[in-house]
């Protein structure tokens, strides 16, 4: 059973990995590239590491973010040098971005930098990046326009957000291998990452709605989850976001999202009450425990939601 | 008394230190940029770096370059990855190329970089890139051009060098701090660093020469000293490259190469008998021990250099 996800970054990586125990080389993970950014010359990819080293097993699990055993000895100085960075990058996680850099550089295509990766830290899953083209979210504040880590990071998500805007979404398009995953895939799954700025950008782009549009038309279930769990992100801003942009922060609010892409919505089990009404857009929709706190109940989840995508009506 | 130092690496970062113990921020030290080069997307800037670390006291006497206390996190999970880095940069190294390349890429010049750098590392004397623009030292082998490092690093110097050539030098020009520092020198001191690609640059770059000229047509020396002793380069492979492009690897070798633009030469006490053929050059020519193996004989030498340059006669 070959599967794609749409993924963002800790919720798409959890995900991720229940999936790939189920799947190894038959999970194709897109991963959103609007929050990539460019720090001291190299290309930072946060979405695509997080997911890449969750993969690899690598993640630091009590952090929730970054590598485990990662240490600071290259910021530490930089701070000796007076600089203050606020987007820290770890020793080892730099040597990810230096070996990113240096076949950028070269002209390397990032997807193919993004597979070389993928088979430098042994990955069984594809992790690609939705396209080659740079895309970038920007969003809108009280403040004026902030790029997204310098609302995200820099600011801690404290502005609220009036509007998002992905810039160069319109110049780019889903990638040759991201059309081919889907259009081989016996199900799409949509994590439940951040609907506004994680998958946004995904289903933004050129290519990505036309190739949900094809798998449905041949039966293929895309199933998307509801990353707001009793009117809440379980991390990230994305409940405080839904409300500033004029959505509501449910798992109603998500399903509204989605509900032209998606065939079957999924909610946590403390959100089944809203079944009837997420239904009622005309969204198959089943509510059962979501919530991925370690390696097993990853498994669980994703065992869940590919038994719903082959037994759609089960 | 205000001293500007032609330099390169390791000879001219001694020399620097020694010249500083006297000046701190009488001396201006300006530095070779052609075996400059981009790595991972990094601003690598290896003659700089050896001269401000030595100058910051910060430089590994033991290794002979790079930072003291160094380590090693970066490099070694790049080797996880699959890579051998043949250039191998160490995380507090690391921390000086991104500091570089994040001001370098918002668009400030390498000489305010530069500067800032000093001023991060609590500096005395000015340490000043050559150029603005990008210089690079290719060497020819018989297995080709090879870019300098290339040759210095990867391949351990051990090709033959037929011919050297500076890309983008006649593009390239002496910045004006440069030459503002040698107008206001009272002497100008070559270092004992390699001719042909450490100092050769620096003498190839327009302006530079008009500069040496203008200061001697003032009455200021221009002491330079030779990097070889008894026939031999203490590090690196100046005596090799001398003989390679027909030149005599020996202090009278060097001195031919310095002979338009110094009025004083200093060789090495083991170097007094080549004195009377270095003056016969028409350079005055002094010989004294010159090997700066700690930092009281770095003060010493350095000390013996100002004297000359005060009193040429002496």
């Amino acid at each position: 059973m070959k599967v794609v996800e749409l993924a963002g970054g800790v919720g798409g990586a959890k995900l991720a990995e229940g999936l790939a125990a189920h799947l190894a080389t038959d999970l194709t993970v897109v991963v959103n590239t609007a929050d990539d950014l460019e720090l001291y010359g190299l290309a930072v990819w946060p979405d695509h590491d997080t997911v890449a080293y969750t993969l690899a097993g690598l993640d630091d699990e009590q952090r929730g973010w970054g590598l485990r055993d990662e240490t600071w000895a290259v910021m530490d100085r930089l701070a000796d040098l007076g600089d203050d960075p606020w987007f820290r990058l770890g020793d080892l996680d730099l040597a990810t971005h230096l070996w990113r850099t240096e076949r950028l550089r070269a002209g390397a295509r990032p997807t193919d930098v993004a597979l070389g990766l993928r088979a430098a830290m042994r990955i069984a899953p594809q992790v690609l990046p939705m396209a080659d083209e740079p895309v970038r979210t920007d969003v809108r504040t009280d403040d004026g326009w902030l790029e997204f880590q310098e609302y995200f990071v820099r600011r801690h998500q404290a502005p609220t957000v009036r509007e998002v805007r992905f810039r160069g979404i319109e110049s780019a398009r889903a990638t040759a291998e991201v059309l081919k995953a889907m259009g081989a895939a016996d199900a799409i799954v949509i994590a439940p990452s951040n609907p506004i700025v994680s998958v946004g950008p995904i289903l933004a782009l050129p290519g990505i709605v036309e190739g949900l549009a094809t798998a449905r038309a041949r039966g293929v279930p895309v199933v998307a989850m509801s990353g707001i769990i009793g009117g809440r992100a379980l991390k990230g801003p994305a409940d405080r976001m839904l409300a500033g942009l004029g959505h509501e922060s449910s798992a109603l609010g998500v399903a509204r999202l989605y509900a032209d892409v998606a065939t079957t919505f999924i909610v946590d089990a403390v959100d089944a009450d809203a079944v009837p009404a997420i239904e009622a857009l005309g969204i198959r929709t089943v509510a059962f425990d979501t919530i991925m706190s370690d390696d097993e109940a990853r498994a669980r989840v994703a065992g869940d939601v590919l038994r719903l995508a082959v037994h759609p009506g089960a």
